[in-house]
């Protein structure tokens, strides 16, 4: 599931980065600016830190993903993609067994 | 590939939550308590925002794999995954298209 | 100017408890309850990030203000005030010269 | 008290943008470029939010205290200071009172 969701789901931000503000959420964030995009990762972030505060696990999903939709906004306005983080992570975690503490800052 | 890693990944990290804090990152993470997971978003979600601002693409990766990274610990200490972040994106992009706008709060 | 202006603040912060939410935004921060004070400090914090990345000095005021400002609101929430914090600086403050590095957790 | 130590703090701030970096907290966030001091920010408002969260008075005090001291290093890397704010805060505080709300973005 999650390998056509987040590839459908890339594939619709970009696009939309070429649709009328008025009718996109997306595209009204990138009308908007960058600093709107930023800002709403910070918004998410906290409500996250809230959400995990009070171990409400609906809330903790529901935030996680306006954060993760949100990052995905991000990397779609510098031309990247979920893909990226992916392979970033693959990268850390192919290595990670006994070795994922030493390859941590 | 996303399919086997997230999964793998929330595998290994429902794994670690036992392992020995010195040997494992994650570990280390759950035994010093849930506020140093949130504490983690927060300072991830800073780190992307500057990434973000100064549109370095390869930080801009780094960072968000970081985010979504301490994102998955924190789903993994109320016993979620990877999973539920992607079906509830899915629930809202299915009814994406031309109401994407209204759906949101 | 500070003391009479913080003190004259955290009075009329206190009086605004009481008010009506629909007159006051201090009012109506405390009647949507203390999870909307936090997620305005999520929101400052991350406007003072982009502010201080853009080196723009007039934002980073404006958003400095409003990050105070909103600290100031949760201290009022928890019967706090800015003598509070201003003897904590104090405390640690007293001390700094050549030890105040020694003394940061 | 917070006329002489608002204004006294920058001023020792002011002075240890030039120490040692070894010997001074302040000189080292310097010396580690503004990135830092702007991953401190967000760093110590998720901390804020988490400890307003528990509403732990104690731990709110303290991190506050850990926002402005950040703030005030902020203000200072680009020479701006204590007073700025201050006389940002009275600006709007000053048209409070009844258009308090009104004078909001």
């Amino acid at each position: 599931m999650e390998y056509e969701l987040l590839n459908k789901l890339a594939e619709v931000l970009e696009e939309r980065k070429q649709a009328d503000p008025d009718s996109s959420y997306v595209a009204s964030l990138h009308s908007r600016g960058e600093d709107t995009i930023l800002k709403k990762i910070g918004e998410e972030s906290a409500e996250l830190i809230i959400a995990g505060k009070t171990r409400d696990r609906q809330a903790v999903v529901h935030e996680t993903a306006d954060l993760w939709f949100h990052s995905l906004v991000l990397l779609s306005s510098l031309d990247l993609g979920p893909n990226d983080v992916l392979l970033e992570l693959d990268r850390r975690f192919g290595q990670s067994g006994v070795d994922e503490k030493a390859s941590r800052k």
